[in-house]
């Protein structure tokens, strides 16, 4: 007897909900903004997301999310040739960016080796950066700048096995406290890898 | 020379930061997730927010959101017509639907008296909910039922004093400690409402 939600809306609720993050009640809150939302607006959304999906692709060189192929960073020819940052996602790329510091090339692995959730090396972008290193003999060095967590670990271990026999020289991102960080609230780990990896002054 | 976001990507980014409560990193966790769904889902979403927009209206009766006007609950032709409960908005109606024991026609006013906001009685669906009463004289009751809040009291005091003349009887749902609620964090207001409004046992 008591109402439910009239279907067009109940759908938008339950696509809404299904987004990481948002529950059932942000989801109601989102579509009763959205409808109350004037026509042009709620359609620029519902293109936005359209466009993105239909024009957004990976790059074919590195693995990038891109709406040009190959991507901005792979045709740019200002960029160091001679060093390639290994990292999980295309959002890694940006974080990277807003450093403004590095200036080589990218590949985007796409994922990251799990056992534990059946990912295996065969499932994430690894086998294109074994060919983009024996196609481009200029690399010169290998940046792992796979997160620092057990998968994203093991992931740059067993990168740096692979390339071993290459002797293209392989590093790791330094592993530290953060920058404003409090010696009394880092974890352990984190603390004896601070320790590990001092450097004189 | 950092790269930004592709344009579409980009885009996508900024429509669902302007939805409430969805900040720009969010909307970036949520853009991406969109991007990796399977072209169905993502089309399913952006088509959900179209149709949903498309289809739903306001009931001409009663202002509620509906996919069909008369809405369901005006054309329920097992309510009772006798007694009328007026809420702000469509979602208050669906808290009410939810208690399962209101079992009247309801009156959405889609807003609220604020001379704050500049918001007049002739900006919400008031001219409406007189005319109803005028032509169905069947109409017994009349329960405000807008937010405890100022804006909601001031609305509930306006209408309640609209509707004087005509006879009907006007009520106010009761202030009071909420269920599970403890009297120790109860605001003074509320607990005095709550001692005002406080009934034989």
């Amino acid at each position: 007897m008591a109402q439910q939600y009239p279907k067009p809306l109940a759908r938008l609720i339950s696509e809404l909900a299904r987004l990481p993050g948002i529950g059932n009640k942000t989801a109601q809150r989102l579509a009763f903004h959205i409808l109350s939302l004037p026509d042009a607006e709620a359609e620029s959304l519902s293109v936005s997301i359209r466009e993105a999906k239909k024009t957004m692709r990976y790059c074919s060189v590195c693995g990038n999310l891109t709406d040009q192929d190959p991507c901005r960073i792979c045709s740019d020819k200002s960029r160091r040739d001679d060093i390639l940052c290994v990292v999980e996602s295309p959002q890694d790329v940006m974080a990277m960016e807003r450093i403004r510091e590095y200036n080589g090339r990218y590949h985007v692995l796409n994922g990251v080796i799990s056992p534990m959730e059946g990912i295996g090396p065969g499932d994430i972008n690894l086998k294109q950066l074994i060919l983009r290193l024996q196609q481009h003999e200029e690399v010169k060095e290998v940046i792992l700048a796979t997160n620092p967590n057990i998968e994203g670990e093991a992931t740059a271990m067993y990168i740096a096995r692979l390339l071993k026999p290459s002797g293209i020289r392989v590093t790791r991102i330094a592993h530290g406290l953060p920058v404003g960080g409090d010696l009394e609230y880092a974890d352990e780990v984190t603390l004896l890898k601070a320790i590990e990896g001092r450097t004189d002054l």
